[in-house]
């Protein structure tokens, strides 16, 4: 069977995957806004390690309710647009077509369920580096893995899924790296330890990941932040290894000099995607007792320089 | 009796007050470094919202060994510049001339009392908005009282002492605002409880003070910086009264939009006073087992910041 697919916000993130699937057989029928013409005329194109990928003339969409049936939905909104996401879903899952939250932060799952009530509700945490640099135009530069796990509508963590291995076979077959979850708020916690500390610091100091490695303070500070995510998520009910911080900060500092995600949001004046990445696992933490004072002093910083950056462009 | 001054540090501060001592008939000698040939040209102007000032031929001197001998000495040194306070105080205090430490921060007595070991030492917490503009020249737009108290040599409270009270009427009759603390520890906490907060964010956040205020997470968290001196003072003997936070928070909402010290020496490319106001404090604290997490992780984005910016100008 060769899976359908839906693409619906299609950034440096959901363009990336759906134009490696597309390049390999699968229809795939992507959602776009400000591209939209742009793409019409002249196609997709992803400059990716992976190889690169021209799509002369994909299938695109200004409306959900114009998009044929597909089996599966790659969600690759920013988070900062999940008011839209039930209104965008709605049409698409109605037949019970697999949703794929590929976003970050925590909660992201539990939108999509009640957008799409009978769907499996799948989480892909993408280790990538990757920016749209024109309409229609991607350039994939390094890392590219996924990790997809599915989502429990109990919060517990749901174990390996057929609708997880078929997305992942067909990842796979696109050339993409996948590591199945059985756990995945634990995905998302260990994505959050690396996220929290690194994306905040990075927009507020201005720095690339190497930068903030280099230096004593902030490599500390990092650390001590990983730390509160680890505590948090214990706290949480996903526990992570004790090895975690040591494991992620060998790995960051291995790490070729690197734009996190929020840093290149905030140098293009987009709005950053606090709620998911920070008031959500915050208010998680808090509930279940535990304070990451830390983050939420990071997350205050960003929330003020996020403000400041939105009043400006009144 | 007219006391006989020394202005060690003509910077915004020691110029200010040495300035108007000197107006009103106190001998005033002021070492100088940078500004001393244009000084010695044209004197100093202080602009002041006390009423101006202008020095056509003061004192002045490139050599402390040069110096006559003084009562007392006002040192108006950034914090920065500390390691160069033994080799300045000793020749000034062979007489016993007392040493008022017009500084910012934590532990800069203890460092006098070493230079200065037959002196009785104060410490002079300036609340002023006065920038150096020029050479010699100092444009005081706000404010302008002093807290003096006496350092006790085994860390204690030291109380009125006649030193203090001299030195404080001989401000008062130069027209300024003077405040005798019975506590000098627990004066320069309650200082700490307002610029460790507020001078970290102005500068990680390049805000001014009424910009930090007016944002609601940004508010919150200088509060809750504030609490977090608060917990050291009281474990470190100097507990603030309850109302310290409120306190401050009203007191900042009033206050004329306002580039903190730290800001200003930021903008000009000045080293941030960090040890004095961040390290000190943060070690007494942990000294006696109290965590200040969100004030440790802003510190540690201040030494990025200064590091980055040190490396940058080399």
């Amino acid at each position: 069977m060769t899976r359908r697919y839906a693409v619906v916000g299609a950034g440096a993130i959901g363009t990336l995957y759906g134009a490696r699937l597309a390049a390999v057989g699968h229809p795939v029928h992507f959602l776009l806004r400000s591209d939209l013409d742009h793409v019409r005329r002249h196609g997709i194109l992803v400059e990716s390690v992976y190889g690169d990928v021209w799509l002369e003339s994909p299938a695109v969409y200004s409306d959900p309710c114009d998009m044929p049936p597909v089996d599966v939905v790659l969600v690759g909104l920013k988070t900062t647009a999940n008011d839209r996401l039930g209104g965008l879903l709605r049409p698409l899952v109605a037949g019970g077509a697999t949703v794929v939250m590929l976003q970050n932060g925590l909660g992201v799952e539990e939108l999509a369920a009640v957008a799409a009530p009978h769907s499996e509700i799948l989480g892909g945490l993408c280790f990538t580096c990757s920016n749209r640099v024109a309409p229609g135009h991607v350039c994939h530069l390094d890392y590219g893995s996924i990790t997809l796990g599915a989502h429990h509508r109990g919060g517990r963590p749901a174990g390996i899924t057929p609708a997880m291995v078929a997305v992942g076979a067909d990842l796979e077959g696109a050339g993409v790296e996948v590591v199945l979850s059985p756990d995945l708020p634990q995905a998302r916690w260990r994505k959050l330890a690396w996220n929290m500390p690194f994306n905040g610091l990075s927009v507020v100091l201005d720095a690339t990941t190497d930068e903030l490695m280099r230096d004593p303070a902030t490599a500390t500070l990092a650390g001590e932040m990983m730390d509160e995510v680890c505590a948090a998520a214990a706290a949480c009910g996903s526990p992570l290894p004790v090895t975690t911080r040591d494991d992620l900060l060998a790995l960051t500092a291995t790490m070729r000099p690197y734009a996190t995600s929020m840093n290149l949001d905030w140098a293009a004046g987009r709005p950053l995607e606090l709620d998911a990445i920070y008031a959500a696992p915050l208010a998680a933490a808090h509930t279940a007792g535990v304070s990451m004072p830390r983050l939420a002093a990071l997350h205050a910083q960003l929330r003020f320089l996020d403000s400041r950056a939105r009043r400006t462009e009144d």
